[in-house]
């Protein structure tokens, strides 16, 4: 057997210490793959004394994990720091600079500065791979990059966050309010602390802009996702939709809208008989449609050590073999920089809620707004329970252009009939 | 931009001809992926009038495929024949011998001659590729292979056969048989003329022997596939299952147990819950077990010549880039022999179907055979119609080794109680 794949690891949270767990228990199998060994040969973090639950002594301790980029006996470069700035971008880039190949699970690192690695990537002729910075186990990237790569690709969409996926699956089976949910993930470790990056969707953004420019050939355009997270989600809108055939997912959705580049993560209603309608938890998958392959689906556990350890030594035994391609399918240089489309001209049936002032003359007046600006209503629920002096009602439009939601809107700000901002969801097709 | 890589077409299908659309549509986009052009060079087919839509004036005709294993103007050769021995396999032979790359979409010359294909191509340096054998444009040959390469895989399973699950949801929505729902596949080119390769379960036994190699580091075995078909499903079954919260599905099963390699290709009873329930048509799924990613699904499209091409065309662009790894994830040498497993001591619940006269005892004489073999019943339903002078009883089996209803369906062969050998569909958990 050849010589072995030297591999230093930055970053001991869960994802690093499942690194180490994966390599030494798979290790024999991971050699007859990859064709060499893959070692350890050093390993850093900011704590050395704190209790990791597994056996490093046989790893040399760097203080300094900077000094990898420049340390002979290091091949690969293992960023599990975290941190889209800081440490991690420092030591990206001093890595890739130096020839280092660099793997990373960083999805914001990616996401912010993937372009400006992928460029200095080039220029040294160092591999940079990603694999675990989207949908975690599921072999997602490559299988875009690789296993699509016939494919014009102009719609990629999923499930990209675990964290939402799992709250809103759970107040869809229980009927809890959001806050109830998010404090009981968190009691289980499901959610963090402070699990703003999630909840809000930052962290599907980040994905879905790694993901866009996967398929698209496009430059990476995180500022121009469109994001709303989950927590204006409510159970009586899971409860409504359900009552109208529908589920509702934090969906990244992406798409090349004639030449334009259109990127929103949203809540959505997606129909039961939607392939993403029945994933429960914190699984997450990915749906591209290629304009030979079809569409093409893949699923599996988002997040956790195990999964984005499995990731991560992925790309390990791809840089074993040799001959990884460009980090996003082509160089730099060939991807097209796009304009970001503008949302107002498209269609598509949308679920609007409002919170109105339990009175006469409300819905008329809602109705007359819908009507003056081109909605049609196609559904209307106004459920019995009410809030107090508040009540809900629920309107699924007809297909129509998202601005004239917006005007219908617009007209209906200032009225005092409206307890508060209306919350619009729109409906993925199946 | 550098040289580019040179293709023979051999067969011009219906996936030959995609092959050539698709490269020819999506040029620029591939060249750019592939980081070179991929031309074809020469085409080849049995009779070079027929009309097949696409224009192939640009191209060399051969009147004898068996020339480009020898052109020095080839670098790959793409073996669309089909066929498990015969022209596919000489020229698969004699192509790698030569050093020719070879891809090709065939999964019957795979699962037959795959370990002495995979030697030739070892032994000349030639790489040897077939993403297109299995689930069509699903990238799941390098999703197992190269994404999930870091895990040891011990279970796989799949929905392979996009004729059969087309025919067992179509039977599932209407309710008609058997007979009547091929046939209406067959006029709407959902099934071939000859459909028993599909129906019998023989193609999804090829797909299956592959998946297993690949996944679990073994050599292909295709022999030892216990394989079962459609044939003997019938409406009644499918009613009876639903009523129990199942849906039936052909599915192909391999498990390493104990280090001896379990393959089987069966109709199987999923609970509505199972992520493969709720795949309608002639869509493929394949889902693998690691021991650090979990559950991983690939799921679309598992024929049509656009897909298919789609999977073709992956292949050539990764040699495009160079770097393809060995065919069987390890070198044929590396693979380890493993030997079948016995089925008998295997658990699980079972639905068994028994036909039987309609009079009086017959209950009573069945119960006793399931008792006094240790089997446990779960449930039991007669259905209410009966074909004649017989009936139908459907059973669920609390969870036993298959051996003991072996050994009760043995007591009860030659019983006059029964019109038909008995039918056995295992289930299979979530």
């Amino acid at each position: 057997m050849t010589t072995a794949l030297r591999v230093a690891l930055a970053g001991l949270g869960t994802v690093g210490t499942g690194v180490v767990r994966l390599i030494e228990e798979n290790r024999d199998l991971i050699a007859r793959r990859a064709g060499r060994p893959i070692d350890i040969v050093a390993v850093s973090a900011r704590d050395r004394r704190r209790e990791r639950g597994v056996d490093l002594s046989a790893y040399r301790w760097a203080d300094d994990m900077g000094a990898f980029a420049h340390d002979a006996d290091v091949d690969v470069v293992c960023e599990l720091v975290g941190g889209a700035d800081g440490p991690a971008l420092a030591l990206a880039r001093e890595s890739l600079k130096a020839g280092k190949a660099l793997v990373t699970a960083n999805k914001a690192l990616i996401a912010l500065h993937g372009m400006e690695l992928a460029e200095i990537a080039e220029a040294s002729g160092a591999p940079l791979l990603f694999e675990a910075a989207v949908a975690g186990a599921v072999p997602v990237i490559k299988g875009l990059r690789e296993g699509a790569a016939a494919n014009r690709i102009e719609r990629v969409y999923g499930i990209l966050n675990g964290t939402c996926n799992y709250v809103l699956s759970a107040m869809e089976a229980d009927g809890r309010d959001f806050d109830e949910v998010l404090s009981a993930a968190q009691a289980i470790g499901y959610a963090e602390a402070d699990p703003a990056f999630d909840i809000e969707g930052t962290d599907a953004a980040h994905k879905l802009s790694i993901l866009a420019a996967l398929c698209f050939g496009t430059r990476l355009d995180f500022a121009h996702v469109e994001t709303c997270g989950i927590t204006q989600v409510r159970a009586e809108d899971i409860a409504q939709a359900r009552a109208l055939g529908y589920v509702i997912r934090l969906i990244g959705f992406a798409e090349l809208d004639g030449g334009k580049l259109f990127q929103r993560v949203h809540p959505c209603l997606l129909p039961l008989a939607h392939p993403l309608a029945r994933i429960d938890g914190a699984t997450n998958a990915v749906v591209a449609e290629g304009n030979y392959s079809g569409r093409l689906l893949f699923q599996g556990a988002g997040a956790g050590d195990g999964p984005t350890a499995s990731a991560v030594v992925a790309d390990l035994v791809d840089l074993a073999r040799g001959g990884t391609g460009h980090s996003f399918a082509m160089p730099a240089s060939a991807l097209e920089q796009a304009d970001a489309a503008e949302t107002g001209h498209r269609s598509g049936k949308a679920y609007v809620r409002f919170e109105v002032a339990d009175k006469v003359g409300v819905l008329a007046e809602i109705a007359a707004a819908m009507r003056d600006a081109g909605v049609s209503v196609e559904s209307l629920i106004q459920p019995a329970q009410a809030r107090g002096e508040t009540a809900l009602i629920a309107i699924v439009t007809h297909e129509v252009e998202e601005r004239c939601i917006d005007r219908a809107l617009q007209t209906l700000t200032g009225s005092n009939s409206l307890k508060a901002a209306p919350m619009v969801m729109h409906i993925l097709d199946a």
